[in-house]
């Protein structure tokens, strides 16, 4: 796609770090990484977000990222990892080519600069979430 | 597996405000939820963690949380969502049968809770950048 930074960096034409490369999937370093060995695992294909993505794209990518997760965790010496994806303005996405977040965490305080997103441990609304769960059940059919 | 609340969940001994099931994965509302409409996908077999999981029941998982993700921007009021999986205590995982949280976000500011868990924009340090890269390249094969 043109103007997509991300098929920009598969096709070679912009910059990137490179982690590993499968038929499918591109994975290379965040330039502004939340912790030490952030990383982004994309489709080489381009999609916008996760209502996109087609299921052998998201397989994919997934299963890249677990392989990479175990590495990080195996072989280098990250203490655990987080996956994340980000779809949509409002979820934090800023670059709007499907890319899966895989961030080395450490449980060196002062080596993990990661912070929780949301508030600990607070109990949900029981009416509030059943109603969700309600009219989530009748989209899903 | 005995003393594993999720387990318990997935065979009906222990509640939960159910969202989705298939042969393979349930799906729950978070009882304690970062946004309204917070939930967790969860395969049925027990694993602990991504680390741990199989390649099936992670594409089972993945698909089934991209099919929820859909419905809820499109059927209820999300405006974009995250996918999150936490990997390991020192990655804010808490329940150790592996799930995956699907967390609505909303353009409104007083209805989204969520913060960036990091820091955004800061560029990272490209020899740091190269050598993560370069170990784990050699890790992966």
């Amino acid at each position: 796609m043109t103007n997509c930074i991300f098929c920009a960096i598969v096709a070679g034409t912009a910059p990137s770090v490179r982690v590993s490369e499968t038929e499918v999937t591109y994975a290379f370093m965040d330039i502004a990484p939340g912790n030490d060995g952030h990383l982004l695992v994309i489709p080489k294909r381009h999609s916008t977000d996760l209502l996109d993505i087609d299921h052998q794209d998201l397989t994919a990518v997934t299963l890249e990222a677990q392989r990479i997760a175990r590495a990080v965790v195996g072989d280098l010496d990250a203490d655990g990892v987080n996956l994340l994806n980000c779809c949509g303005a409002d979820a934090w996405q800023t670059v709007f080519h499907f890319h899966l977040h895989v961030i080395p965490r450490y449980a060196d305080p002062d080596r993990d600069r990661l912070r929780l997103p949301w508030q600990p441990g607070v109990p949900g609304n029981r009416q509030v979430m059943t109603d969700f769960a309600d009219r989530l059940s009748v989209a899903l059919g």
